[in-house]
Parts: C-alpha cells; structure tokens; sequence
C-alpha cells in the first residue's frame, strides 16, 4: 500500500467526523474520560458485552486526525487480534523489519556510518511483526468496532471534566462527574453523569487523576527532542529501516519509516533544557527541527518537501503511586475510580511504548470490569489491575530511563565511535523482547497461580501472555495460530493439552479431566455458567491433541468439545487441535509441554497465563476459579 | 440502532437500501448490463481509472443479501488481492482445507462410507487458500471498492434491458441502450444510455446475448439438483470438510461447509429429467431435498434446525460462439458489445467454477477497456477478450460434463464400492489446479509472447498467470509475496530477475537493460508514457535480485529502481526485491529462473505471463510492447 504521494492528507474518509454532539446520559456503568488509545481500546472491551452501559468522554472536539503515537509492538498486535482488527493493521501499516545504528565514522568522525543492522523483532517471539501506524487510524479501528458492537458506543466530544466525587452511601452508581462543555451547539452549563465505575484515560495531565488527589512523580524533564512527520528526498540508505543516528556532536536522532511508503517520523535531539525550562521556551519551528536532522545527517542530503506533522516534548519519566482510587493495598473499599495511560506513567515516545503499554492497562482493566458488572466475578478482582500495571509502569520508567540516558549519550573519544553507542546497541539488542511487549510478567495472586506445575509446558510461562502456535483445527483441517482461539470476548480459556496417545477417551487423563468438567459439582463451568447460557459463555475448553489431525474423528471426542450451543442446539466444531501439517517443530515442542503427561493451561480474558495445571489437577482448578469467579445464578 | 421495523431485512443494518434511485446518465464510456459477481468485478476495474466512466444496471431491485454461489478459488484470491480485498475474504470465509470422499460400505452398501481424504490445494499451488463465502458478501466488497475508487460507481437497480443497437455512424457513442423501470419510484417510460461500449454479465437468460442473436448451445439438461444453505445437527464426521458423498442406490450429495463455522451447504442430486421436462416441473420442496439428503447420508442422521435458503437446478453445459459482436474472427469492426460469466457459459455450480471463471472474465476484460479508453492500447486489445476467454469457457465445460457425470454415476457391482467413485476421485485429484483456476493459459497472440525463452523462468509459464513466490523488499527488509506487487490498476509489469552477482550496475546485462528503459528511444517507457506522468504509470519496472538483501544498499540502485514521483519528487522505494531469508527454496529455485542469465518477465495488468525475454532482449520487448500499447501522446 503506498499513499501521501501527493501529500499527507488524515483520516479514513469513510468516517463522518461532523456529527452534531448528543448529550451525555445520566447513568452508566462504566465513564471513561478521554477517548485516546487507552480510553478507547476500554470502550472497545466494553461495547462488546450486552447490558453494561460506557460513556466515553473527550475534551477534543473530535477524533484525532494527525500525528501523536506510532509504534504498535508485536503484544499489541497479538491484543489488536483479539479485537479482530490485526489484519487491517497488518495492511495499512509499515513493518519495522530491522533495525541500523549510525555512529561517528571512525575515519571521519563529522560523518556517521552504519554500524550494524539487526533483525528488529527475534524469529518466533510473536506471530505478528512490529509495525508503524498513526494513532488515529488505530483509533478509527476501535471506532468502527464500537459502532458495531453487541453495545454500541461512540464518543462525547467538547467536554471538561470540572469534579469527580465518590460517595459510597449514594446507592449503586456512587460517582458522580460533571463535566463542562467546550462546543457551542451543546446545551451550556453543566452535565452530571452518575457512575459505577470511572477510568480517567485523559493523558498526562488527567484530571481525574487531578480528582484522587494523585501525582506523576519522577524525575524532572531535561532534554527536550523534537519529532516531526516528513515527505522528504534523501540519499540518507536507510530512510525505510528504522534506524538510531548518533553524530558525533550535533546530537542523535531516531528515523521512523511511516506507512504509505513515502512518509518518515524523525525524532530529532534538541538543547538540553535548564532545571524548571519548559520545552516552550525554546521557541522551537519546523525549520530549526529540519536544520538540526541535516547536521546530524551529514554527509547524507535531507530535502525536506513537506512536514505533515511536528511537535516538541521534554523527557521525564514521572509514575504514579497507585492506579486506583484506594489509598493503600489494605483499604477494604472496593476501587471504584482508575487511572490508566498517560494518566499514571509518563515517557519518553522513543522507544514506542507509551501507546502499547497504555493500551495493555486499559485491556487488563476492561475485562475485570465487565467480570464484575456481569456479577461473574467479585468485586475483588479490581484490586489486581493496580497491582498487577503498576508494576509494568515501574518497569517501563526503568527501561526508559536508561533507554534515554544511553541514547543521548555523547559517544566517547576523539574518533566518536566510542563505548556508548555499543552499548546502547546492546541494550536495544537485550530489551527486544521487553519493547515487543511479550517480557510482562504479573506475580502470583488472585488471577495467576503459583509456577508448581510450570515444568508441564516451559513456554507457557505462568503470568505472561500465552504465545501462540501454529496449529490445525481437528473438525475441518484449517492451520491457524492457536492463540487466535482468544478473544477480546471476557471468557476464559482452558487449554487442555493430551498426553501422549490419549483420545480423550473414558479413563485417559483428558477424559477424566472432560468428565469433571462436564458433570462434578466442583466443576468450574457447572459453577459458574449462568442457566441457560451456553457451556462456554465464561470458561471455554478446547484440547490440543499430539496426534496429526487426520488419526482422530471429530465426532469421537467428548461431548465438551463438541457442545451443543445456541437456540437451535448447533454443535460448536471449534475446540479441538491437532499439530500443524508439517511443520518442523509441533506445538508440544515449541511450548515444551510434557508429551507424556500433557497439562491444563488457563488463560484469562486477556490472553495471560493464569496457571499450568497438571490433567488430574481438577481440585487445583477449582479452586483457583472458586476465587476468581463467583458462583452463577 | 432500530431496524426490521417493517419486515427483517438481512444485510449491513448501516447500508440504506431505500435510496431514491437516481436516473440513468445520457452517455458512459462503458454500460455495465448486470449486477453479479461478473458486473461487479468489471465496474470495480473501470471504477480504478480516473476519467472512465461506468454505469451499471442491474434488474433487481437491490444488492443480492442471501444463496447462490460461493466457492471462491485460488485463483479468485489472488485477483481479489489485486484488488485489495482478500485479507477480508480470507477472514470471514470458511476454508476448504480437505476433501473427504465417501463410497457405499462394502460390508453394507446401504450405508456410507469414508474411502479418502485429500488435501483440497496441492502444496505451493497458491499463497493463498480455497475458501467459501457467500456471493452476497463478495459483492459487498466490490460495491465497498466502488465507492471509495478513484471514479465512484453504484449500480443502478430495478431495470431491464429493452434493446441495444449499434450505429457506427454515430459518433463515439455508438451504443443505444434502452431501460424499462420496474421501481414505480422511477420516472415511468423508458430511459436511453448511449455508450461507447455495453458489457453483458446479465446471467444465462443475458438481453444483451439476446440483443445480438446470439444463443447459448450445448447440451439440454437432463439432471436435477437441489442446493440448500442449512443450520443442522448431524453425526456425520465431515461435515466440516467438503465431502463428496456417493450412496449405492439413493444418489449423491456434495457437503461444503460454510463461513461461521455453523452453517452447511447441501448439493442433493434429485431425478433425473425428461426431455424437455424442467426442474420446476419436480414441484421440490426443501423438505423433499431434507428427506433426499438424509436418504444419502444413511448411517448417519441429520436434524436440519433451519433452512437458509435454497433451490432447484438443472444441470446443462452450454456455450456461446463468441463473447463479442463480431460475426467472426476476420470481422475488421472493432467490438463494441461483449458478454460475460453466464451470460456466454453456464454449467453445473458443484465444482464451484461459475462464479470464478466469471470474475476471470471480467478481469480479463477490463484492463482492455480501460487501456482503449485510455487510449493507451489500439482496439485491436479487444479483440482477445473472446479469443481468450472462450476458450478457457469451453475447457471449462470439458470439464464440467466429465466432472457431472462422474458425480452422478451409480456406483458399480453388488458391493456399491465399484470402479467409478475411485475413477471421479482420481479426476478431481488431477483436476485441482483446473478447480482452483490456476491451470488457464492463454495461447501466444497479441498479448502473449511466443514461448521461445520460457527456459529461462521455467516456473512463469506465458499464457499462465503470475505465480507469486515470497521475497524480501530491499529498501525495508519487509518479507511479502512478490505477486502482491500487481495491483488492478491496469499497469504493465516487468519484473528483471537479475543474472548472478549482478547489482544493476553500468555494463551489467540488468544495468544494460535499465539504460535501454530509462534512455533509449525504442524504450517502451519512453514511448508509452504520457507526459507529466509517473515514470511507472503505464509500465512498472521491478528488479529481483539474487543477494541476501543486506549484501545491497538500496541507493546504489539505478534510477529507474529509484523513481522520483509526484508533485515532490519523492523517491519510490518499493521498485528491488531479494529472496526472502530463510527460505529453503528461494524465488529463483521456486520458479526454475537461470541463475545465470535471469530474465525478463513481463506481467499484464491482469497478472497473468505476457512474455519471458533475456534480459539483453531490448528489441523483442519494445517490438511486443510496440503491439499493445500506442505511443503516448
């Protein structure tokens, strides 16, 4: 796909943006204030479940058109699947393939030369690549699920947040947020929402933050960088890799191939910034940006023909202390306000995290949300989402910090190809699989189990996102990637993976395992399946067999894989797995599950490992969703 | 969101269906007669060129929402990659991954049977698979297409053809045809569209075949069908593959499982018919083909839930003599009127071909249109269009009678597991490439070269289409499939495989060749672009190359695999390709091209081999362009 040719022209022109605004409701379940990547990769979450009602609101007057974000990591592909919306991506965007570092040539140190290239993203860590996108058609995409979805929502736009105030004795919608509007066809004055639930997704001066009495607290900004979307001429070789640029004295700069094909993001280093100097005062134009990339160019050319976008920032890497609106870990009050996004972590942009690890809090929080207005789950399960992202957060300043130190690092010597910018080549090299997304790890609690059994399959680590394989669908011989088994639908997944030869047949392990499941009492899914819904509607079971798909009949497995569904009683034929055809390595050896025991792996709703059980660990199992689901109606 | 108030309506709930139709326009360049697959895919080609316009009109009174074809090939896939939109199929489609054939039980001839399953798509046949979606949603990719295309078309519904004459005496415009509305929304009396050239893909009962005299001719039907799309619960194992079913002494039955994973599509043979008897005369009704179908697949039950949708048919291979209005082969006039899909071919819709050889008709025909209209090729291109397409029309046919009467032959001896099942199942193992459209070839004419260097890329047959293989793009490292790179956009491809070694240098047999393009006055780019445009607006000239990529630096490349384009110059980096890493067989290996000398292949805009030339063949290129296409004003 090539386009801005001609020009950068924004936006999906499929999109009306020019709708005259609504007011906003009374009451809902969920408010979500602002409607930017985190805000609307929630809303997304919880349109696609009948019954809870969402408002997101928006101090913009619309949908974001240009510029801001770009990076989408290969974790957030994997998330962007779930919501269905990957191959569109996948499309439109430009894939980051490798990666090259520029330093000060040694033989003439006022010219860079290139000193390595490396893959970008290692072979096998996610089916997906690392690609490139505007933030606003990542923001179309979630848009046009919303439309669509079993509740349909759509942004309030041109309103302010004035006051959020929780008062626990004012019935089941104990919020209540007053927003100002900002758009002269509203209905001036003030609009009171009552919530359930709100999540501030508005950035890092977020205002409900403002409301909890919280701050970002960290490190001062000092280094002030400017970033700008160019349609250029250049005989600079790597203008379509991304590549790392650090001269020897005219500071460092980071090239971003956009999608389209013709398009570039420079990230371009700027003065250092004096204690309490904001970015501001520097007075930055697109000409001073243009002037800076072509000393730290040289000796390549930059004909700059158009800046479609640009901006300038300040780096710091500031935290907040929790994400929810209790005040330690041992307050008894369920949380009822959360911060997510730019609200709770701000960074440097450079490294591509700010948008995936933002919309990663918002995925963890959606579904535990929804768990608990479905009353499938108790109000307990909120207490994790500050846990369990706070943590990540912490990481990721860590990353960045040292991230950013290495990259404006002047290299060493007189030659200027000194130590620093190895080093900051190893550190990229080292922290791939932390950037690709796929390093997040949650600790033990209520939502993941403890690693006893994590001997039964090494791949599946225990509190990281289950990594797909490839794998074929018994019932009809279609290769898919297993992983792509789980939605951003709120259910659970049990993988079951046989042990060597079982069918699950009458006293195999799986079939011992299928038979609890079906008919214990203790079973989770007699449990906690509301009447009358389908079997799978909160926990679904699929098995993964050993043998090639071709030695088993679909209409021999046990009744849970081939439930009965529906108004019409339909069987469902999408539960069982056999190895790819043909591949070199099958999904027991890639995953390294125990051929001889097989095992249980619970996935959550949004795709992390929450245990690796042993097949006869049916006690275990219970109890772990004994804790985390509430029994059904 | 409100709807079904006034009676379920099926379909895109955001489509309105109910827009006033507008009035027919006075002139077009091309009159479209017909709505289905074949229309669509022809307006959707013209509707990519800015400055043609199209106007296509349809009997129905809307867009078709349910039933009739749905089997898309391989072939199909990768026309609809052309046109942007096979990710979308690929998505929602049901794949057919396997083909069980089942055989009267020798130990029980009154039951059935599993003889073999068979992989459906021979391994490296396409990239992409054969898959079934219904008819409906690949007309609603088109209509997207139009929309959004360069020159936007909607068809214009609820009328019929009167008549059409051709009058070369008067003007450009040589067509008259005449509508009658059947919308009383529409202005009453007729409505005349002059036209320079009338397309019929108005189906088997086609106005526009009529309106020439013309006649389909073959064989009568002697053999009814009933099809029906159904929501059912069976204990038959395949009913999640394609299963060719063949009973002892109840008939046969083909099952094609659906997109959705529930739904089954049942092709129930029904009594045979007398001479001049007609299907309707049977009186079928889906209970009587419910009670065929659970006849045939004795042991096994079937509980049909609901009916979707369904029909009877008549089997009969018929043809038309030409596809244009020529009286024949020597007529001197230019073709004015043409017909295509089932307006010139109909056959039996159970090898799934109907459809598909359809969109390939008007695929073929539409870059010739628009290249006339375009003025960039002399009219003589038409002329191939029934030249071409006939004859693959009647090796369809070929096909299709063996293919019926192997389907519908009883199963010899006492045992029911005679010699003709094995015999049919023996010839659609041999006939795969036939059914996934990738065995056309069309012979040496205007647009195909002789086969004189076909050694040199033994893998890219002249006549054949295209075969994709992976590469790696140069400039970005991003791994993709080479044909992807022909978009329907009308342009020519010429695609130099480098010689070994060879970087494109000056004296090198690519550089030479590039020289030739860029400067010489017999260049085909030189004569056929117009000026002001593109460099690769008419012609698209691509480099393979056998290095690793990371051995090239993309701005050592010739300028003509750099072109600067548009209103800024900017460079277009998407013009070199090398293998793909990895890969245990590389682009050269996978298509037999000489290592040592490469090769010219060029692709017409229809993707299919239009010559393979050594890359000193400077003269035969420019002599076969020379033929095609007129020098550029």
């Amino acid at each position: 796909m090539q386009f801005h040719l001609n020009g950068f022209t924004p936006g999906d022109p499929e999109v009306c943006h020019g709708k005259a605004p609504a007011p906003l409701p009374q009451r809902v379940d969920v408010l979500i204030v602002g409607a930017g990547p985190t805000g609307l990769t929630l809303a997304a979450q919880l349109a696609a479940f009948p019954g809870i009602t969402t408002c997101v609101v928006e101090q913009k007057h619309g949908p974001l058109l240009v510029g801001q974000a770009d990076g989408i990591a290969c974790r957030t592909m994997e998330m962007f699947q779930a919501f269905g919306f990957a191959e569109r991506v996948a499309r439109e965007a430009c894939w980051v393939n490798e990666t090259a570092f520029w330093r000060p040539d040694p033989a003439a140190p006022a010219h860079i030369a290139r000193a390595r290239v490396i893959q970008d993203v290692e072979d096998g860590l996610s089916e997906f690549p690392h690609v490139v996108l505007n933030q606003a058609r990542v923001h179309d995409f979630y848009l046009d699920l919303m439309r669509h979805a079993a509740t349909p929502v759509a942004p309030a736009y041109s309103r302010r947040l004035l006051d959020l105030v929780r008062d626990d004795g004012a019935g089941d919608h104990p919020l209540t947020a007053r927003f100002e509007a900002s758009d002269p066809r509203l209905p001036q004055g003030l609009e009171a929402v009552r919530a359930r639930y709100v999540v501030g997704c508005d950035g890092a001066r977020s205002a409900v933050r403002q409301a909890l009495g919280r701050a970002l607290v960290g490190d001062s900004a000092n280094q002030a960088w400017g970033v700008m979307d160019v349609l250029a001429v250049t005989d600079f070789p790597d203008v379509r890799r991304k590549a790392v640029i650090q001269s020897a004295s005219q500071g460092s700069m980071l090239i971003i191939p956009r999608e389209g094909g013709y398009m570039v993001r420079l990230y371009i280093e700027l003065d250092a910034l004096a204690p309490d100097q904001r970015v501001a005062a520097l007075q930055v134009t697109p000409d001073h940006l243009v002037a800076a990339a072509r000393r730290i160019l040289a000796p390549y050319s930059l004909d700059v023909k158009q800046v479609a976008w640009w901006s300038v920032y300040e780096i710091g890497q500031r935290l907040c202390a929790r994400f929810d609106d209790r005040t330690d870990d041992d307050d008894a009050r369920e949380p009822r306000i959360f911060i997510a996004g730019d609200a709770c972590h701000t960074h440097s942009p450079k490294a591509g995290q700010g948008m995936n690890v933002s919309m990663q809090d918002a995925f963890n929080l959606g579904w535990k949300l929804a768990a608990v207005l479905m009353r499938r789950s108790p109000p307990s399960l909120l207490a994790t989402y500050s846990a369990e992202r706070r943590a990540v957060a912490g990481e990721l300043l860590d990353f960045d910090r040292r991230f950013a130190a290495l990259f404006s690092a002047r290299p060493a010597g007189a030659s200027g190809a000194g130590e620093v910018p190895a080093a900051f080549e190893d550190y990229f090299v080292q922290q791939g699989r932390f950037t690709a997304g796929t390093a997040t790890r949650y600790p033990p609690a209520l939502l993941v189990g403890p690693g006893t059994h994590q001997h039964l399959a090494t791949g599946f680590t225990v509190g990281m996102r289950f990594h797909s394989a490839p794998v074929v669908r018994l019932a009809d011989a279609r290769p898919l990637q297993l992983g792509h088994v789980v939605r951003a639908d709120g259910r659970w997944r049990l993988f079951s993976f046989a042990a060597r030869g079982e069918r699950g047949e009458p006293g195999s392990q799986l079939g011992e395992l299928l038979a609890f499941l079906a008919d214990a009492a203790a079973s989770p899914l007699r449990r906690n399946t509301p009447a009358g819904a389908d079997i799978d509607a909160v926990i679904e079971v699929l098995a993964v067999f050993q043998q090639p798909h071709r030695e088993l009949t679909v209409t021999d497995l046990p009744g849970l894989l081939l439930p009965r569904k529906g108004r019409f009683g339909l069987v469902d034929y999408e539960k069982a797995y056999c190895p790819a055809i043909e591949a070199a390595a099958d999904i027991f050896d890639l995953r390294g599950v125990d051929r001889e025991q097989g095992c249980m792996v619970v996935v959550r709703p949004d795709q992390y490992v929450a245990h690796v059980l042993p097949l006869n660990g049916h006690a275990e199992l219970a109890a772990f969703f004994a804790r985390c689901l509430r029994p059904a109606a």
